[in-house]
């Protein structure tokens, strides 16, 4: 065997013993998770992608049957919404807290009688066995202004369907809630192209 | 006036002013951000939500009548995806690097080869200008690996329709795609359901 092919599969050789060691590890981990069952996520963090990664993954979840269930607690009328244009093809439970954004009304308490009606709306989808996965977009802000009422989303959280997920996403989430959560990832922002001067975009920004 | 209304009002007037403070800021910084381009959003870093991040870029996207691209360099023929079971149904080039996750196939020729098909479905979408956004599905492994050229990925990205938005996933993202992104998002676990037992759930990790 000439050096140079006995050097390729040598080298070959320690890709698949490295390979297969990484996937004995993950099989291993994953023979050890068994538990099925509801969970909840948050994302939050100030960086770009949170509400995309919650109607992406109700995207999935619709994708395999599953009922979904939809509370946005910050977009408003001012801009229309291009998941929604898709998701309100599909037969999914929607709500929209229809004040726009909290800094744009500036009227605290048309904002929090309109955050009560939206966490009404959230509450009854977290009693609902029927729906798979609940989305509270942009929730988080109401909890920090006070505008809905910590405990009794805690409360609502603890007792709903076992089986039913639910994801949270919003900037500056509660540390309550992120020590009930099962899963929660902090978006950061590296770096986001309105620094640079380039305006927020329809099909990208909203 | 009693002095508890006389409070209240004050508290009014005060958030009044704090929120029309805020809005001032906001718009002054919108102002600013008037460039219309293609933008590249890279979403890398260890915790969930990177990829039902691209996909729900995607929806949205899709929702306001872009016309999306994807291509899908990890996901295999293991696991059905749910997001493409819906997106399917609507026009959308879409490709999937078929070996599924390269520390089960362990085969490093199989993959380089499926790897280099895939990166020519991506070329073929940058140097498309019909085609609004291009997701790039976990992507920065095949350049951690080796599998696909840096300098030509660099080469793709920068030729690119000049109205094109690009979104690359995945973990441990290459500097030099992180250096030549707009915006970037770095996804970190604060904790994973995975940790408590939990094993990963249809309609929300797959």
């Amino acid at each position: 065997m000439s050096n140079e092919l006995h050097q390729q599969q040598s080298a070959e050789e320690k890709h698949k013993a490295r390979q297969q060691k990484i996937k004995a590890n993950v099989d291993k981990r994953v023979a050890k998770a068994t538990k099925e069952c509801g969970v909840l996520v948050v994302i939050t963090g100030n960086g770009k992608g949170k509400s995309t990664s919650g109607f992406g993954t109700v995207l999935r979840a619709l994708g395999h049957g599953l009922k979904p269930g939809i509370v946005q607690f910050i977009k408003g009328s001012k801009w229309e919404c291009g998941e929604m244009n898709i998701l309100k093809q599909f037969p999914i439970e929607h709500h929209v807290m229809g004040t726009g954004f909290t800094w744009e009304t500036q009227d605290k308490a048309t904002d929090i009688a309109a955050a009560k009606v939206a966490w009404q709306k959230s509450k009854a989808m977290l009693a609902n066995p029927d729906i798979d996965i609940v989305l509270l977009d942009e929730m988080t802000y109401m909890v920090k202004y006070g505008y809905i009422n910590l405990d009794e989303i805690i409360e609502a959280l603890t007792n709903r369907p076992p089986m039913q997920h639910v994801l949270i996403t919003g900037r500056a989430c509660h540390r309550r809630l992120i020590e009930l959560a099962d899963t929660v990832s902090e978006v950061q922002p590296t770096k986001h192209a309105f620094q640079d001067g380039i305006k927020a975009q329809k099909g990208l920004d909203w």
